[in-house]
């Protein structure tokens, strides 16, 4: 008789991690659960839940950049920005408020607006592949948006509101 | 055998007055068209296709604001906001772009950005009803935007990437 061990998701950190234990990876759970509109991830574990945002450059390079993505990829990609605007909020105290665009076969634009300050703004290419090397990239690449938005509330904390 | 006239369209300004000639009402159209994903105003003439921007009150309150509404309502939300943004780009002479999210049954923002700052910003609802008196209206209303606008980017030129 084998012992049941849980299965490890490919590319994501196994259960027990210490990532899951950070505040990022708690806020980007959260957010995720908030545009679950079909109940997918009701009951699973976090590991399962953020399983998509994970992909090997392997399997980003194997998705076809064709049509527009679906709804639950881009609800990962909403979440994502959502949960860059939450930081932005914890640490300056002011509202900080996601838009996320996109127009046909996964372009788009993604915008973080503080006031009259716009905080973030990126283009989106490729949304289709939309997807990190781990959470610990994910969470590093977050937290590079969340430092450039402090510096520019810096510069202009009259125009950001404060 | 009575002679063909015209039809006048109900609401909107006729055929000939002063308002077509106007270069925000030639804006509206070519953003109208560049939104035609269905051809539905080829070879129309500009009364007609711009028609369902005017509604009367009564129209208005006539509109039941359940569920989402259709692309082709969409369109013209975009397009109005698209026009102010280029009316903006003209004064300014800098790069405005227009964000247009809508959430679900009928409500949203509408941002226009210049570099890093927002220079309109606005809630929507019933996006159902939306429509003006008249061209004239529609133009006013516009106008009011642009001002502010301008106002904002003077007030933050270095924001506005002056």
């Amino acid at each position: 008789m084998t012992e049941a061990v849980a299965v490890p998701v490919a590319g994501i950190e196994p259960a027990g991690d210490p990532i899951y234990a950070t505040d990022y990876v708690k806020e980007i759970l959260r957010q995720t659960r908030a545009l679950d509109s079909y109940g997918m991830w009701e009951g699973k574990p976090v590991e399962k839940i953020l399983a998509p945002y994970v992909l090997t450059k392997e399997q980003r390079r194997a998705i076809p950049v064709i049509g527009d993505p679906d709804d639950v990829l881009i609800s990962r990609v909403k979440a994502f920005h959502n949960a860059i605007a939450v930081l932005i909020e914890k640490e300056c105290g002011l509202m900080a408020v996601p838009f996320v665009q996109l127009t046909h076969e996964g372009f788009g634009r993604a915008l973080i607006v503080v006031g009259k300050l716009v905080v973030m703004d990126r283009t989106l290419r490729d949304v289709h592949r939309f997807g990190f090397d781990s959470l610990s990239k994910m969470k590093s690449e977050s937290d590079k948006y969340l430092s450039v938005a402090l510096e520019i509330i810096g510069k202009h904390p009259d125009v950001a509101g404060m």
